[in-house]
């Protein structure tokens, strides 16, 4: 009560300063299969200076501060372990400084990436990164977020020029810029970018953006294997073409999706592309891919030029992950993460499908083949944690052994913490090292990443 | 003397632990303008462990240790300011592990660019940074270095995978992996890439390759004036062509080549251009970007596809760092390295001729202008030393007024380290309490960065 008081007397508004139940309640849980823990107070900063003062407040008390961009996350990011304030930055979603003609925007974080698209439009740009759900800019960062286009415009890390950082001592640094690069002292933007609010809340983060292409043409890809899928994935990335998306599904993930949506998709390895580019170089493009495919065992290959038949024809790719949490109503779900060499994927993926069987466990496993990363979607209750667990266990484990990552762009949460020490070792030390320098208190999302 | 015992009970060979002078005298100075200062002695290491050895000894007694891997950095980066051991890491230069299928390459530190693209051929791969300089790949990682590629393929922080680093207490980590991408924990690779030796010695690193593209093409228009051949860029990397170099020399600079290649070229502002990709694809693109130049004022355009004529057509932008220094023999250089957003380039050119002219300086003047990159080189000498560095000054102080950073490529090393507080403000602080917390003695190259 003595804190929420506090928290008013900064925040001067009320109706910014929650402890309803139902509020606490919302911001207790993600979409994934974590324990739910409630924050003591949510409270909806609106300027860089209520963040300021508020963890200048957290950190004097050494009460435990949780950022909150869209709770999209997958491992249990913003859940607060440890419980005290919930900083929900949703209100701070205005666009501040669209400069197109240095293909920069600057943002706060509760911007989501629906909205920041929108607004690009206008100016023939758009911001590349697309994990799949309607994150925010800020928590985006926050994981180091991909998602299908990571093959051609890589990672959050490769998209933020610069932060403001509001430290744990209520500090406010910026870092970074608005140039392209720069080699000006440490890059601290690298160190803050996937740091899952732990080292400091981002209150606003500068984006390169990429001019939209003239043409796009979507691609599907049927083999009889895996193994063969793989290798024709293989030799087109090596043919120098810049993939737009390069999405492999498995035979049976396809099969839980004609199941799902009554549709007769060929129950075989499939291969989903996306080229963009001019007009002329995208049919050339597409052209060779197809030869590539085809001379690796391709059995169909199909493409499409028009907006319309191109969602039609990525329509299974985007259901593989629904088809499997449909036929499971009610239950949560867990999502693997790892990132292998991509010469290792399609075994990797082999393995899971054999593990999965072994449990028998249904789940959707697709992969961004360019990346070597991939995932198996599993549904997940009280019954079979124990299984999921194990299976999630066992896959980690197999991608640590191939020179992997436990995650490659969901973070680690909770539900990775496990895995730091045996995939960084020592470096781990040196990563608790800078947390204990930046947040000597321990206030910034306790219980994650560590 | 009996550092020089220790270090040959450590290294077990005299010949890799030297005192003579000649030695000390060519690791006392770079290419630059820095003061020379000779280290007390040089270590030859060839395995992580003798560098793990020299750390401890070096730690545990407070001396200065440097790493020096080509010394073509241009800052005074590896000048021992404060003396000691200079490690100097040239006999580390195996190629430990090259997986053709994962375009990875795993190298040890001193492996120079030249000899990894050599060796990178027989498998139709290359590694995309290109400092000009037959840097060693270490020593580019250290300075995040660039150059004519990185509008293309990004800088050393989008190409180091994974480090392995021996810290100042002598400890041995290893960071990222060979996964393309992580999320797993502090991107500690980004924040080792571009500290400058002053973190930890890389005895390892794991580099992203790219595939030779089938077909290049060379380009060069010329323009009437910059700020025409600066729109043209602007609109060019709109149009949404990956270009593979994209460069601006001002007419002043032209004219310096002329005369000092006795060459007729037209003394007109001038793009030069290269494009790689498919056949096809790269005359597609090059027919657009003249039909942009054209349209934007360009007044004589011309392109070649055949290797020899490409490397003439690009011959004057070559030489203009020379065409300086050969017409003033004998003397140091400074180059100039601020990087501004895109759209400033072109007035930030100008504004930099008219400084040098105001202080009636010879420069040559080109950007890498897809990045807002660019450099004036300037000959330097006792006489001119102050005005020069007016001139430097003035050129930082234009580059941070418009959101740029005083060095986009070079690095801070000596000469830069009086605008990183002006530049990043307090983020400053960050990096010193980082700096502090890995190197509590601060033996690893003092007195650069900070
Ligand atoms: C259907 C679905 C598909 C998905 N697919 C992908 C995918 O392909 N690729 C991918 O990368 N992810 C994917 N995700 C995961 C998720 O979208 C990402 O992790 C995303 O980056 C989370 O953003 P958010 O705004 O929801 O952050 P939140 O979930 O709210 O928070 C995530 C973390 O960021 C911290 N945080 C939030 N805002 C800030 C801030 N301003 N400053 C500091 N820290 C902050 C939080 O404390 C927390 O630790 C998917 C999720 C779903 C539901
Ligand atoms: C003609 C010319 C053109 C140039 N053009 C460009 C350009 O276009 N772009 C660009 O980026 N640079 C350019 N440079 C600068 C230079 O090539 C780069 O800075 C390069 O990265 C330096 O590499 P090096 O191996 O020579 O390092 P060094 O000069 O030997 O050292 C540079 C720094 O790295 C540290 N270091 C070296 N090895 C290690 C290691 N293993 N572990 C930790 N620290 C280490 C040193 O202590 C020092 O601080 C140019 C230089 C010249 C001479």
């Amino acid at each position: 009560m003595k804190l929420y008081k506090e928290l008013v007397t900064i925040i001067k508004d009320e109706n910014r300063v929650s402890i309803n139940e139902t509020i606490l309640e919302q911001h207790s849980k993600g979409l994934a299969y974590h324990t739910p823990v409630k924050p003591d107070i949510v409270v909806f900063p609106t300027t860089t200076e209520e963040i300021r003062s508020i963890l200048a407040l957290a950190n004097l008390h050494q009460i435990p501060v949780t950022p909150y961009g869209a709770g999209s996350s997958l491992e249990g990011h913003f859940i607060p372990v440890n419980k005290g304030i919930m900083i929900n930055l949703t209100r701070m979603n205005k666009i501040i400084d669209i400069r197109p003609d240095d293909f920069i925007v600057k943002v706060q974080p509760g911007v989501t990436r629906n909205q920041l698209n929108q607004e690009l439009k206008k100016y023939g740009l758009f911001f590349p990164v697309d994990p799949g759900a309607d994150a925010s800019i800020g928590g985006m960062a926050s994981t180091n977020a991909s998602g299908t286009n990571s093959v051609k415009y890589g990672t959050m890390k490769d998209q933020v020029l610069g932060l403001e950082v509001v430290l744990a001592n209520g500090k406010i640094i910026k870092t970074g810029g608005m140039a392209i690069k720069s080699s000006a002292g440490y890059n601290l933007t690298s160190l803050f970018v996937g740091s899952e609010g732990t080292l400091g809340v981002f209150s606003e983060v500068t984006l390169r953006l990429k001019g939209i292409q003239e043409a796009t043409v979507a691609g599907r890809a049927l083999f009889s294997s895996i193994e063969e899928a793989g290798k024709a994935a293989e030799t087109m990335l090596k043919s120098g073409i810049s993939f737009g998306k390069i999405e492999l599904v498995d035979d049976r993930t396809i099969k839980a999706v004609n199941a799902y949506k009554e549709t007769n998709y060929q129950e075989v390895p499939t291969l989903f592309i996306e080229i963009s580019g001019s007009d002329q170089s995208v049919q050339h493009d597409i052209a060779v891919t197809q030869e590539v495919a085809m001379s690796e065992g391709c059995t169909l290959f199909e493409f499409e030029n028009d907006s319309l038949a191109r969602a039609k024809l990525w329509e299974a790719r985007h259901h593989v992950a629904f088809a499997i949490l449909a036929a499971n109503p009610g239950k949560g779900m867990l999502s693997t993460d790892v990132c292998v060499p991509i010469s290792e994927l399609p075994n990797a993926i082999i393995e899971t499908r054999k593990i999965t069987d072994k449990f028998q466990v249904d789940a959707a496993i697709f992969g961004h083949i360019g990346d070597g990363n991939y995932h198996a979607v599993m549904s997940i209750d009280e019954d079979n944690v124990g299984k999921i667990e194990k299976i999630n266990e066992h896959i980690v484990q197999y991608a640590l052994k191939k020179g992997g990552t436990c995650t490659g762009e969901h973070g680690v949460g909770i539900g990775k913490r496990k895995f730091l020490s045996q995939e960084h070792g020592d470096a781990v030390k040196v990563m608790k090292t800078i947390k204990a320098s930046l947040d000597p208190m321990g206030i910034l999302n306790p219980g994650k990443v560590f």
